[in-house]
């Protein structure tokens, strides 16, 4: 070729390579630089949940409930270790773990000292004297370390008197016991478990001029009336005749020198002298129960301990600064292989596996995940209270919710789920693509609707979440913090037992056998736990648009309403008091929470920008924190959310209406009862429309 | 050419035409993108700048002070209506302006009965009666509007004693008067205003059996001494010799009816008998200082009425869900033309400027902006409060700053700012940039150096901002809320006046033409103020990383430190307390600041993604709610802030602290008043560790 042929094809070339660079930079729209935003990976989501391995949870199991690890017991510290070495684990740790130790006043039994009940006979002498210490049925009820059944924090003393048998120790109980006639003062009441709180039939009791406390575990309650050796553990899963469940009797939560602090060593401790909360007079669980006198002997002793949180955590991809809490306590009275091991050894389990996925780079969540392994929560929510004291802002601003697995499987019939309405979108849609444990082709989800399910307005038929109260560590979250909070089990088909609690709760027979043969063979119910926590987890971690669904409170609101119009309208409206502005706060909060429905709906169908996601988020995450008020019920230490406060009242309606109600019922218009009960319904309008605020678009006023 | 040349010609072209289309589009970064995230645009500022003028500032302060507008008055609503026609006008209004109203109980003397001050002869005949009203010396002081001198919220009554002179009504004046031996049972005290609050002359006067209380204005506290008609009002800017300074006696803000609720009609409202923070005893303000017995008849009356808000918002464009909040009260006690209009000119101005601009399209903030006229405010800031109380989730949640400007010109001599220590460096950088009205070629920023300065460990010679208490309506917002906020004015020298405020000051001297000739002519003191605030808010809500400087806080935080050890260390070591736990804390505090800063620092200088930047700048808007504790003084109501509350302690040092040790001084060791020393120790402690925590990277524990 000639070379002005060549220089001209050249010329052409690099003119069309030119062309085309410029044709391919500017014409046509790049990807590369807007990714997709990081959102649920529903291949990472399978490969969790196939993971999730029964063996390795039974494993974990075995190893947590292997010694007693009462809370700040040596065997409790080793499981600190244990914990922290399996988070630091260079292929399957977390990006960070480590102990914080608190200094908390805790109560036991004095070992030199043993806590007695005596029968005492006619002329004086003891007759027969209660059992100390459970029997050693499979070798595991003896030695030191098995603490002595004991009501931790009821002060010791030496009453002696008339046994009276007091039922469950209700306040009316012991007016049924008056009105008979029965004189009280300085007796000794026998009371059985439930019904009312353990530190309740004390205090009730003391208020009768009661000198001592007896409870016993009646096998009515807890073994379908089953008591004999070879009905019971281990021929079967009912408690054995000489069971006794421990507790804690004090009526708060955390560590009762340092309400609303945490319990680092510099914190102000209120004087022992001041310290409320705490039994009356002393209390003793016990197994026997027969008349005639008795001596009491109770040898308790306060001491401060240290006890430890555990916390790993991994690092959130893109939103470091949103927090998915995921915890459970450590500590148990004896070996404690249900409460809580079955929840630790998910907690393991769930962490081995998401820090596999971590630490081979395969995966890293959105947004940050905590683990937690909660110290003294026996003795009242100790490790967990102190945690949200000490972290009480970063927590609130921060924290999408809480997840709390303590007894993972009570027994194997279905999924509880216990939680507040704006998780019930993300459990639901976690169960629905899990298959059930149990027989058939179920999932999770259709399994759990045979058991526990209601008629919603909105959805139809679906399966019925409990209510949060306070037997978890999930309480400071949701009661002190406002965080939306859950708690996940698997638990009893109902027809088949009428036991308040599996049988061998807070005894020494919650052994690894126990659960390995009766509760759980096969452990199959831990694992569908386990891939229900994982699965709300990764969900709540990674999702783009939160699974948080705010429009689910309107259901709870509008009962509440229709419960307080069914039930105290008239009632109010003889006191002049309207229920219009409830109505017209419920109806709000409905409308904005519906438009935002909307809203979302609208962008997810868009690509929208990580940063409108975000604020939107906001809205979801915050939406819970609008239902506190910390001067709402000022005499409840922590209870500030104006919705799941503890109600005593006996209508399901907001709980300081409720209780107002019932306090004014039987008094005059005009008083500062009736006053109480205006102001109740003013903070929950207030709280209401403050609510429907949050939900509107961001820049209306 | 052979048709096979041409096809290998056409399909190499295509070939290298395709290869350029791909280098284009994959190899060359494409920047249309990512575009700049919108920040402060320097231009826009300059134009806001210049486009502030202070003729408008002129004309709507003759506009706005052209009536008494007296809370809820019929002028006052007219204001309202002006407000809303000035956010709402299609060239220069906001995005959407309204008028909400609040239902809040306020006091009025009687049209009919006024109160009355007569001084007794020895017979028992009236021998002078005080002034009911002002001289009309300018014309403006007479007429229905202008409301009589008064006390408000204090009781009717009509005492009858001997007059004391009891100095300005502090605790000490009455005890040093027991001290003389004068008998101060069924007495009327005299006092003169300043030194303590209006309410507690009233409050103290009644522990001392006090029937009534006067309150007048000392020529020596006001007037510099002068006091003849020749040297006052219209001569100069002295308060005429018939000047009564009016004023609300209510010992608490925010609606006296619905604490902590808003004041909507279906808010409970308390019991009027139950109702705390009233003066206890018939209270005047008067004129006349005279000896002999006094008849004092007050009649004043409580009235449930409406009172408004005016919200204006401009809409951001990247962060709506951010506001930054400005307002100023809008109510007068009779004209009010410094206070408070000198303030809402400014307010409308600032509106006007910004509005025009967002209308035209030029300009739209990066976050929204708020803009509030505040009702009722000199009856107790109750506009504002019941406002914070209503909206306290989201407003706490998403308030970037609160900015305030009420009185905006005492004086032409200088600049005076109140804020919380995160606020400094943004005014600042605006003062920096804005000439001083004053006299030479000095910036704002230099001028106010010279009369208000620190020496600052970390920047040598800075201007001093002085702590904000309870004065006007940022208090709601930084006690109860926990938002940064300030205060701008421009005030006095010093050095020329004593006046213990400007002279007219609640009183019906306080007009147009008093500020137009005496305090600003020319309104260029205005203009700066005008131009401070204007600059302080395009800052805030238009700057990607939000100009709040956290680590500033570290100064207070040591200095409060450092004074709690010189001047409480031994007491509290006689007693066994330590203050190594605070040490701790303020150094932490100080570290993660300081880290926190470099963080910023590194990032500014590369090109951050706007979430890691708003990640980020949440952690800056938060710090201030992580001091508000709302446990921590439950005594005082709307007192939150751990840094903030008041001090009665002599030492300045943390508020609770400092108290608590004045009232634990006297008493034994291990006294409930050394407790609460201890307790107070430890709620600042934990403040400062949980602020620290919240500024430590947000994925760390």
């Amino acid at each position: 070729m000639q070379w002005t042929k060549v220089l001209g094809l050249g010329l052409g070339a690099a003119a069309l390579l030119g062309l085309g660079i410029i044709l391919g930079h500017f014409a046509i729209p790049k990807k590369a630089n807007s990714p997709a935003p990081q959102d649920l990976d529903l291949e990472i989501l399978e490969t969790v949940m196939e993971q999730l391995d029964a063996h390795r949870i039974r494993e974990n199991l075995r190893e947590l409930s292997r010694e007693p690890h009462l809370a700040s017991s040596p065997r409790d510290e080793d499981l600190v270790q244990l914990l922290l070495q399996r988070w630091k684990d260079p292929e399957s740790g977390l990006d960070s773990a480590e102990a914080s130790t608190y200094e908390v006043l805790l109560s036991f039994p004095s070992q030199e000292q043993p806590n007695v009940v005596d029968i005492v006979g006619p002329t004086g002498g003891i007759i027969h004297s209660c059992h100390r210490t459970e029997e050693n049925v499979t070798g595991e009820q003896g030695g030191p370390d098995v603490v002595q059944p004991y009501a931790a924090y009821a002060p010791s003393g030496t009453p002696q008197g008339l046994l009276v048998y007091a039922n469950r120790g209700a306040e009316e109980d012991f007016k049924e016991l008056q009105t008979q006639g029965i004189k009280l003062e300085g007796t000794i009441a026998l009371t059985r478990y439930g019904g009312v709180g353990r530190g309740a039939k004390a205090v009730n009791a003391a208020k009768h001029g009661i000198a001592g406390v007896l409870v016993y575990t009646d096998p009515a309650d807890i073994n379908d009336g089953l008591s004999s050796p070879d009905e019971t553990f281990p021929n079967s899963w009912y408690l054995p005749p000489s069971g006794v469940e421990r507790g804690s009797y004090y009526e708060y939560f955390g560590d009762p020198l340092t309400p609303y602090l945490p319990a680092v060593p510099s914190s102000f401790r209120v004087d022992l002298a001041n310290v409320s909360g705490f039994p009356p007079i002393p209390t003793q669980p016990i197994v026997c129960a027969l008349g005639c006198p008795v001596n009491v002997s109770v040898y308790n002793r306060l001491e401060l301990r240290n006890s430890s949180n555990v916390l790993g955590i991994i690092r959130g991809a893109v939103e470091p600064d949103r927090y998915v809490l995921y915890g459970n306590h450590r500590d148990s009275w004896v070996h404690g292989a249900v409460d809580p091991s079955s929840g630790t050894a998910i907690l393991l389990e769930l962490s081995r596996v998401l820090g596999t996925l971590l630490k081979k780079g395969t995966w890293r969540p959105r947004r940050s995940i905590v683990f937690a392994s909660w110290g003294a929560e026996e003795f009242g929510l100790i490790g967990s209270t102190e945690f949200t004291e000490e972290f009480f802002n970063k927590l609130q601003e921060r924290t999408v919710a809480y997840i709390n697995v303590d007894i993972s499987v009570f027994a194997n019939a279905t999924l509880r789920v216990q939680g507040t309405p704006p998780v019930q979108s993300v459990v639901f849609s976690a169960t629905k693509e899990i298959r059930s444990p149990g027989p058939g082709d179920l999932s999770i989800y259709d399994n759990w609707i045979r058991y526990f399910n209601r008629s919603s307005p909105v959805y139809g038929l679906v399966p019925s979440l409990g209510s949060l109260g306070a037997g978890s560590d999930y309480a400071p979250f949701i009661h002190f913090l406002g965080i939306s909070s859950m708690d996940i089990a698997y638990t009893y088909d109902r027809s088949k037992t009428s036991a308040r609690i599996y049988p061998t709760y807070h005894t020494a027979f919650d052994t690894f056998d126990y659960v390995d043969k009766f509760l759980d063979p096969g452990f199959s119910s831990h694992q569908a736990v386990a891939r229900t926590a994982g699965s709300v987890i990764l969900r709540l971690s990674d999702s783009f648009f939160l699974p948080l669904k705010v429009s689910d409170y309107s259901e709870t609101l509008r009962s509440f309403l229709q419960a307080a119009q069914q039930d105290l309208g008239a009632l109010l409206e003889q006191h002049s008091i309207s229920l219009g502005p409830l109505v017209t706060a419920v109806e709000k909060f409905e409308a904005e929470a519906a438009a935002l429905g909307q809203r979302i709906s609208t962008l997810q169908k868009g690509s929208p920008d990580p940063l409108q996601v975000r604020m939107l988020n906001d809205q979801l995450m915050l939406l819970e924190r609008t239902f506190l008020n910390p001067r709402a019920f000022p005499e409840e230490r922590y209870y500030s959310h104006v919705l799941w406060a503890p109600r005593t009242g006996s209508v399901v309606t907001f709980p300081g209406l409720s209780n107002a109600c019932s306090r004014a019922r039987d008094t005059a218009s005009g008083s500062e009862a009736w006053a109480e009960v205006q102001r109740q319904l003013s903070i929950v309008v207030t709280a209401l429309e403050s609510a429907a605020a949050t939900l509107r678009p961001v820049a209306d006023l």
